[in-house]
């Protein structure tokens, strides 16, 4: 299957969380599993904040790069249209709230999951979670916004 | 001058963002400038979003890591003590709002700076920004919280 950030064309397949073509990043994937979307990321021993848990600019980022991919592929959902389509939707960061409720374990497997809660014009907001086993440990939210068609290209 | 990270003790110091001690890390340091703080950051060519353009996790990253250093510089500020008296104050993000203001340039440095709004109890709340040369790019607040004295001992 695959996952959102397949279909980035090239030039907009460099970003440092999501792009396939960034040999430093994440390299973040992205499904739909139901009407929710789900990023799966395990942390690297150096991605520490404090001995134990895991360095919270990363789960910013993954709750960043996670609702942007969410926010174009809702917006295609919304359209009934495959990802591959045109005209192509690309969403930057209006702006990004995130939550630390419980320290995150440093070590296991980190689940990213979002649910769109509102598209409007160019603008879509997306509330994301991120969870190791059963603990919520991080909530976050994200305005994304399309990308002016002269921006990146 | 020491930078209030250099203050860290060792089991401290291994934050992915500022720990002198990860070899991986961004390895910021904050200082005071007057009332404000500041951190100087160039990003490398990797942290990237679109070409041309800092990843936005970087961007949130570095408003929380100057953010944190900041309130426990501005705790230590208020009761009149070098950072290397006791006891320690060590703070964690209770919650991070970044707003992307501007897209940011990809290769000049960055200047992070930092204000405290308020300190109440164990929480102290900064805004941070981050510039790039006289364009005031990325607008940040930052909820720390002084640390559970078992917290990362």
């Amino acid at each position: 299957m695959k996952a959102f950030q397949d279909y980035y064309p090239e030039h907009l397949a460099h970003c440092y969380g999501c792009g396939r073509l960034n040999e430093h990043g994440y390299h973040l994937k992205t499904y739909w599993d139901g009407e929710e979307t789900v990023t799966r990321f395990t942390p690297s021993a150096f991605h520490i904040a404090v001995p134990g848990f895991v360095y919270g600019g990363l789960l910013a980022s993954l709750i960043d790069c996670h609702s942007t991919a969410s926010a174009a592929a809702a917006m295609y959902r919304s359209e009934l249209r495959e990802m591959d389509t045109s005209p192509p939707f690309r969403f930057v960061t209006g702006s990004l709230q995130v939550r630390y409720l419980l320290a995150t374990p440093l070590g296991p497997e980190l689940v990213i999951r979002g649910r769109v809660q509102e598209i409007k014009g160019r603008k879509v907001v997306i509330e994301s979670t991120v969870s190791v086993g059963d603990a919520l440990t991080v909530r976050g939210e994200v305005v994304a916004i399309q990308m002016p068609d002269d921006f990146g290209a």
